[in-house]
């Protein structure tokens, strides 16, 4: 069976069993929003215990407090009441096993996907790549708890992010599905006002 | 209980029973990603499916093709593997009830939350404000169809993006749970290599 009858089937599945969720409103009931990575082991609703209608999840590669990230951030306190923010990072995240030069030259060389071996990932694929990637920050990690903290620091100093928001920085263990604080991040994080 | 604590709490009950789960891969199992928007009442695991490490999900407001959408979809298939991508937008999204002016006059108002009414949102916070709002791109949605069509067109125009990715377009109800094709935006991303 392909990936998209696979999809829709399980989407039948839950959609014959929906019960009441069509009532639940359009504002997260807990009032908070969870910014994490787009890693297929990480499923935010049950690491952190949230059932339909609860949190904001907004999910990129490596959980980065990109652009786009305060974005969906500040439409989800601006618009949608949430008072709460998690940045929660993770070990064994991709963004650890590369760097913006790496990536650059991977893509210049083939749009093939690359190898992960002991050296860190190489390229296998028949040209041609593209150039266009030096035009992207990867946003990539050298630290988890230094990205934690650098993360929450962005978000707290940005213009249009009140004081009164309060950021916790989380690492989340891929071997144990446990989250550990990062105290610089909370401290950083912390509500002012 | 604050939210922190529930979230803890939640977290140490999935850390108990987590099994075998910290063997997963890094790379996603069934070779997709999902791009959707972070409403609440989406929980994408659930309507598609995913098991800790199946699949990529990508997140932000609206489920946009934005540029750090596109930063991690090319990280998903350039360094992970990823074959199929799902575009998925939502019907009742809150990014259908504001422009980019409206955004802009509420948080020059105020930072506080504002209030949806009959006319749409509006500001009952004290200032101050900030201008910073107007040089963002809230990526508002007029039409669901049209923003799906819209994303999967910029996905597989984008020169990072290889010809043998197949991109699917869909709006998923949340009233009922069910997923529905665009049929404009899978044939704008069907795989042409």
């Amino acid at each position: 069976m392909t990936v998209l009858s696979e999809v829709l089937e399980a989407n039948g599945r839950y959609a014959d069993a929906f019960g009441d969720k069509g009532e639940l409103a359009l504002p997260p009931a807990r009032g908070f929003a969870i910014l994490t990575c787009m890693d297929a082991r990480l499923d935010p609703a049950k690491f952190a215990g949230l059932s339909e209608g609860d949190a904001h999840v907004i999910r990129n590669a490596g959980g980065r407090a990109s652009d786009d990230a305060i974005r969906s951030l500040v439409i989800s306190y601006k618009l949608l009441g949430t008072r709460e923010w998690f940045v929660i990072h993770h070990t064994d995240c991709g963004m650890e096993f590369f760097t913006d030069e790496v990536m650059r030259g991977l893509l210049a060389s083939s749009l093939e996907t690359a190898v992960l071996g002991e050296k860190g990932f190489y390229d296998v694929g028949e040209g041609p790549g593209s150039s266009e990637a030096k035009y992207i920050d990867w946003l990539t990690i050298s630290d988890q708890a230094a990205s934690v903290t650098e993360d929450v620091t962005r978000i707290k100093a940005h213009p249009l992010v009140p004081a009164r928001i309060a950021v916790y920085g989380y690492i989340y263990d891929v071997k144990t599905g446990r989250l550990t604080e990062v105290p610089d991040a909370t401290a950083a994080g912390r509500a002012t006002a």
